[in-house]
């Protein structure tokens, strides 16, 4: 068994019924996404509150602490408890945060708008990223994944308004996470990651968000070589993929897809 | 004329064109939708990095500076100086900031990821927020609007991976802007209609994104009575549409559209 720490198991419903009035008059119960402040405390200290689904707080506190390398491995934390009544996850280390001020000094000054957070340490690191190049993916695998994807994206269809993010092997989706925020969504794989010892050197990432710089990063970070999204992506999420030699597929619909980068790894 | 700061004209090409391989094997030509750093410093302090496509940085940092509520009149503001070649905007004041410390502190532990930076102090004042309750909108010049904004969604349709707001009054646009972040598009609208002394207390306002807490917040903080999207919503969003009797309409593609609230003004 994987070292686990203490988790509780506060998940929430994810949607919420509120009566619209369609362009008929006529009136439609809606189903709408949850959203809830969820404030992470580190060792009792505030460090950031994301607005979330609410679908798995744990993994997704767990998940931010990792991807904003606010720590280096998950045997560094103690207990994570998630309390709604005060929107609160406190998370207890075994030895603290080391050099925290630092961090969160170097976080304000860096955070990308509308893009999640981003600490500035994040950037500067893509050079010493090495991706499996042995690793491959066959056209037929990649159908299989989106269409076993199509069949997962259930709060979506009921009520728009999240992005999804699944983490596969081959074709297989071992995990899958929807939150009204993309980074969200990204950083509760990377916690559900370290708590199942999942290894991410072989596996392939699909999300429904945009691919935008960040997210790339994310990914590269989590030793992940392919990305595959619904979306577009932006110039940035280009540079980056080129950068790290991640394969990178976008606006992956039905039958339609296409490859921008890490070509060795996608097999036609 | 209105009052307006010295300005740099620093908007730059919002796409830029990559090959990818499609399903067949074909190299295709792909506009991708450019993301660049831009860091705002006032009087020389660093506040924010965002993640930006650059189509309006002197508006959208001055959006910014107004929704995040650091300036409260476009008449503190003297100089906007966007430098791409450094990726930084230099906002010069009048007289300083007042108690920037202390806001910037508050920014640091509420910063919402993925939904744009939320100060704690934003979310408090939303019981105060008074919208003109004597402004219509009629349902055929709701689809006279939905027609107009469908038409000046340029780069979406080159590159998508971008969201787009505009202000319309009745269903004649004002402005137009999109970005890589929906909290970018709707600060540079807010940092517009500052530089062209527009009111926003009889205006529409519509959206590309999501309905999320913080997008209905910035509205509502502008005056705006009428909000507008092509996606979904979330809970809280909902929440704060109803508490500030905002006129929400979501879900708006061609012919359907779902009134969710503030009914009063929408006249079928």
């Amino acid at each position: 068994m994987p070292y686990r720490p203490r988790l509780s198991n506060a998940q929430c419903a994810p949607t919420f019924t509120v009566e619209a009035r369609d362009e008929h008059g006529v009136a439609v119960p809606t189903s709408i996404a949850t959203e809830r402040p969820l404030t992470i405390y580190v060792d009792k200290r505030e460090i950031v509150t994301l607005m979330t689904l609410g679908a798995a707080p744990e993994a997704l506190a767990i998940g931010y602490l990792r991807n904003q390398r606010l720590v280096d491995n998950i045997e560094e934390i103690v207990a994570v408890q998630v309390d709604w009544e005060v929107g609160a996850v406190a998370v207890t280390t075994r030895n603290g945060l080391a050099d925290l001020d630092g961090r969160m000094q170097k976080r304000t000054v860096t955070t990308g708008c509308g893009q999640g957070t981003v600490f500035g340490a994040l950037m500067d690191d893509i050079e010493n990223i090495h991706l499996r190049d042995d690793v491959r993916l066959s056209e037929a695998t990649y159908y299989q994944l989106i269409d076993n994807v199509r069949r997962y994206d259930t709060i979506y269809k009921a009520a728009g308004a999240v992005h999804g993010c699944a983490l596969a092997h081959g074709s297989e989706i071992l995990m899958f996470v929807e939150d009204v925020g993309r980074h969200n969504a990204v950083d509760a794989i990377a916690g559900r990651m370290w708590l199942d010892a999942i290894d991410g050197s072989d596996k392939v990432f699909y999300t429904t968000g945009r691919l935008t710089s960040e997210m790339v990063i994310k990914c590269a970070q989590m030793q992940i070589p392919i990305l595959v999204s619904r979306s577009g992506l932006t110039q940035m999420g280009y540079d980056i993929a080129t950068k790290t030699g991640i394969t990178m597929i976008g606006r992956a619909t039905g039958k339609h897809y296409l490859l921008f980068t890490g070509a060795h790894r996608f097999v036609k």
